[in-house]
């Protein structure tokens, strides 16, 4: 058996998600197939981590074993031309037997756009929120600065993800300013919860917009009570835009 | 009557172009519709020029004729939150009777998205054109300078156009260069033939890739002969940008 790598870009627009599920068109699935198809064995990929309807990958990770003697060029080309849907298939490389996109992952970084100005947009509206009322980014960015670090994201954890704990450490969150209108919220960390990145944005925007202050947004950290934090942002926003390994 | 002026953006995507056709989603036909309601009157719009099928534009503008007291503000609101599929609606102003989309341009500004590398994108494919070969930018700028001014551009133009004249004059052409994959063609001139910035485009790349020399090039437009000339460009990477008028 081989253990191939490799990295994935999606546009998540017409995907239920990352997962394989039955009867739904899904990225998992559709590489999945491919792979089955390309190699005339059944194959289940690992990827690095799920990602959520409609959310888009720029390398996304996935590893999985084969029996085959074929070439890494030569399957990249091949699942290219196969593959039906916005997926790009970036690298592909053998790895060592132990390798596993998930449990080898260390980090993870995440891109959130927003529009931020009156009017909405016609291109690319799949790829940002527009949010209409003027964004305070210093109060925003007070509320980055609240959750670097290592704390317990109970808060802005979706439902329904029983985990071990929820206990995660940032290393970096920010905006960067695209330009007047256009907001980019980038946030890097060693794990993710579901949800937790979009609960994250929904709560910095109701920061921005002054419905509530930095000092408020760090007692909906501290008290851990996902009822007191912002909505989910739309799906639509997100991009996970790099899977860290040694 | 009042006579009002609008400014577009759309994603060409979904639609069937611009010009309202039976039983066939255009950009025209949803304005229209949007506006007939909200003005409670059957509404006729006149565009600065078509565009076609997945062509896209950041701001075509538009005119059109009403019997209605609306101020402008409360009419472009209701546009924005009555059209259907992804059009926006930028600006909406009272102009004089005698203003009129079409005969008063007096310049547009068109850009045309290519990606150059050997993998193609998944996110925004729907807005390049994804070319493989390497392209030599030096050639390419060699054959903008050549189309610059004015000229017959017969061998530019698209079937089943019929036109008084087919010379234009093009104010600007060249490329810029948003990072090492990703080329933009920028050209701005009085008028354009159909399909021609897709041709012009399409032959840019013939050179580019080293088919044609740019001495070769200057012969297509000199010879003013179809067939000699490249490809149409893919509509998808064609962007309406900027109407001119005085």
């Amino acid at each position: 058996m081989t253990n191939f790598k490799i990295t994935i870009e999606y546009d998540g627009t017409p995907f239920s998600g990352w997962q394989v599920q039955n009867d739904c068109k899904t990225v998992q699935g559709e590489i999945q197939q491919a792979l089955s198809l390309i190699l005339n064995q059944p194959v289940r990929i690992n990827g690095s981590g799920r990602t959520d309807a409609g959310v888009h990958a720029l390398a996304q990770v996935a590893t999985f074993n084969a029996e085959t003697g074929i070439k890494c060029q030569a399957l990249k080309k091949g699942l290219n031309s196969v593959i039906k849907g916005p997926i790009v298939i970036h690298e592909c490389t053998r790895v060592d037997d132990g390798f596993h996109a998930r449990y080898n992952a260390r980090a993870k970084e995440y891109h959130y756009h927003i529009l931020n100005r009156q009017d909405p947009c016609a291109v690319g509206s799949n790829y940002l929120w527009h949010i209409q009322k003027p964004l305070d980014l210093t109060a925003m960015e007070e509320c980055c600065e609240i959750i670097t670090g290592t704390h317990d994201f109970k808060a802005f954890e979706g439902a329904g993800s029983p985990r071990s704990t929820t206990v995660r450490t940032l290393f970096s969150a920010g905006f960067d300013t695209e330009n007047d209108h256009r907001l980019r919220f980038r946030v890097r960390g060693d794990g993710f919860l579901r949800f937790m990145v979009r609960n994250i944005v929904g709560t910095l925007v109701l920061a921005g917009i002054g419905k509530i202050s930095p000092k408020e947004f760090k007692t909906i950290l501290e008290k851990q009570d996902r009822n007191l934090a912002g909505a989910t942002a739309p799906a639509k926003g997100l991009f996970l835009v790099t899977v860290f390994y040694n």
